[in-house]
């Protein structure tokens, strides 16, 4: 592991000054190699899904992320090439100002430095974080969860391909050489090689990873998303929204959990909503109000408020009115992603004022709480946390900044 | 303690939304009070200092922290009118742009949240660090070194009359009630009610809050500062800035603690810009070629290379032009501020780009690492930290960002 370290950190000094072509180069030839080498990729992941059938107790979801296929692979080279696509941040010149004494200050865009990053048995992230932090100048030490093992090496040589043809140092990207859990708890504590931990994953390992480590970490807790159907909403809108933000992907981080609706239009929004939202398969939970207008709704009790499904289950609370909404969704929302259906300026204005939230949403799917929807290109993740980050994580997000300050002499009175 | 923190949080809620005329006639207030009420505040000190004394163990650098007189109230009260007088940062709209779906994406910046500030016995970090936070719309939680803690609330009065005329919360500025050490430990544990904590203090303290802290931690490590004296440097303009850099306040964190001299020049440039130094009160430690050229020298040790003195001491190493400088200052420095001097362009390109420090100057003293000397009105510290903010930390790195997304009914496909 301290080797892994010390070569990450070598590797940054290299990967920092190297050009955006260079880089671009590594990745496109990495997505190049990753079509190229498909069957080889196959056929390490089926090591991995036998041993794991065999092992006996992954669930079906559980196997899906893990299993790969001709599209996934394809999805990870064309990620790799969306990535060199984007603009290089490395070295933009982000503000630049002059002292009365002459001297000339420079805010300047560079690397973050080396990225740790934890993740499960979704060999894909190899590939998505390890182009995505090439890309920002960052070499990367990956600890990809046990049962993914050997996809995530074939992935790996792929990307190393890369590295070796552009010329940059192969010890950009490393896999944690063990499947011991051991190896975490040593990751966590490696301050001197690695700048920032990046977890991917269930709330338990990230939870892990925040209460352990010593490096500072960029968080992404739970998406307890809301939609809030305001008195003013166009209720067509509204019931389509709703519809889009619980089931156009129920699993997701963005994917809302709680309906709230404005007493004033419960009764004329509230039954048509939630049997398109039945229809479409989706389990509805309400308090008793929605009860009353929906017989149908199982009642919800206050865990319900704080519960990431990630399935095709739904909250529903009436509340009374903008405040009450904008209240009930900071206590129990996770800060990750909430929208408001109305017409009403004014009171979209409080919401998106009052709402303390990673992205607040007027009349929008709680879906587009994405970096791609965002328009940067990829993510490797949304930070629900405050510092550095909040929202979609992309390359820019992925690097820090220096000063220059440039003089002619100056000293300080 | 979990009382403070709920005040706190409760706090940040309506601070959040305060007008900057309510925040600035607070701090504006508050720098009235503590003018008004010098009298008080001294007596509040002196009994601190004779506690102190009576305790028996305490440095005379330690007292000459702990003592406020006229002069340091006085720069209590003005430093809170310079950042009264800086603009608002809460709700500028950082970036904005529309999606080829028709959303409108703003980033829009805000507070940062509830700030917990552990410092040692400098009463007049309660008003700096207080002043800021407010005017950055953050609530702050102080723990005070416990040998200031009568002169902390003295101060601490001051500001609350400021709040309460302003009709903002008291509770915008808490400090723990308790001197008890334990307390920083429950501090650095309350995830739920304090976002970031800032230790401002000895290096001994930093590292205990970094160790300890589940709550993210914008650090200041210690500044071993560099300046280099390229083969190309202008002489004059070297040897003034080596003085300045490290005799003008040598205590400070800015200040230089290693000079590096360029072969090429060495002889030339070392034997009078030391003697300057000593002359100044200087004491030199130099390798074996400095002793060589200045016999007056002491030897440095290894040690000497990665010592932050924070005194009269200098190391001085000749070294083998620019790649063998920048390696020292990477290998050796803490990456806070380090300054080339030369007159060559492309070296001091070079120089910039590839010292990996917060701070990087060109023909300028080290100890313009200085939130006020950037323009910024204030700084509660430099960051040699990688995260969210790097070097000067003041008003603006104080806030963190949300995403607005405007729609008009978009789902996502």
């Amino acid at each position: 592991m301290q080797k892994l370290g010390a070569d990450a950190r070598l590797a940054a000094g290299t990967l920092a000054h190297a050009s955006a072509k260079a880089k671009n180069a590594a990745l496109l030839a990495a997505a190049a190699a990753l079509r190229a080498d498909k069957a080889a990729i196959l056929e390490a992941n089926a090591k991995d899904v036998a041993e794991t059938k065999q092992a006996g107790d992954a669930t079906a979801a559980f196997l899906d992320r893990l299993t790969l296929d001709e599209a996934r692979i394809e999805a990870m080279a064309s990620g790799l090439e969306t990535v060199a696509g984007l603009p290089d941040p490395v070295g933009e010149i982000m503000a630049e100002w002059s002292r009365p004494n002459g001297l000339r200050i420079r805010r300047v865009r560079v690397p973050l430095g080396v990225i740790g990053v934890i993740f499960e048995a979704r060999p894909n992230v190899t590939a998505d974080a390890g182009g995505l932090c090439l890309k920002a100048g960052n070499p990367v030490i990956l600890r990809p969860g046990s049962e993914c093992f050997h996809s995530a090496h074939a992935v790996l040589e792929r990307l190393r391909h890369g590295l070796k043809l552009a010329d940059l140092p192969e010890t950009v990207v490393q896999i944690v050489p063990t499947r011991d859990r051991a190896a975490v708890g040593e990751m966590l504590k490696m301050t001197d090689s690695i700048d920032i931990i990046v977890p991917r994953g269930g709330k338990s390992l990230i939870e892990r990873v925040i209460q352990e480590s010593q490096i500072p970490v960029l968080r992404h807790l739970d998406g307890i998303c809301h939609v809030y159907a305001d008195r003013a909403a166009d209720l067509e809108k509204a019931q389509k929204i709703a519809l889009n933000a619980k089931m156009r992907r129920p699993g997701i981080c963005g994917a809302m959990e709680t309906l709230l609706v404005d007493a004033a239009i419960a009764e004329r929004f509230l039954p048509a909503a939630l049997r398109a939202l039945a229809e479409a398969g989706c389990e509805i939970r309400g308090d008793e109000k929605t009860r009353s207008l929906y017989p149908d709704a199982k009642a919800a009790t206050e865990a319900d408020w704080s519960t990431e499904y990630l399935d095709a289950i739904l909250s529903v609370r009436v509340v009374d009115g903008l405040n009450d909404a904008i209240a009930h969704i900071n206590r129990y929302g996770s800060h990750h992603t909430d929208s408001i259906v109305t017409e009403d300026e004014a009171a979209a204005k409080i919401f998106l004022d009052h709402v303390d939230s990673a992205i607040v949403v007027q009349n929008a799917s709680t879906q587009f709480a994405d970096g791609g929807e965002f328009g940067m290109g990829a993510e490797i993740g949304i930070s629900t946390g405050r510092l550095h980050a909040r929202g979609p994580v992309g390359v820019e997000q992925l690097t820090t900044y220096k000063y220059l300050v440039l003089g002619d002499g100056q000293v300080r009175p």
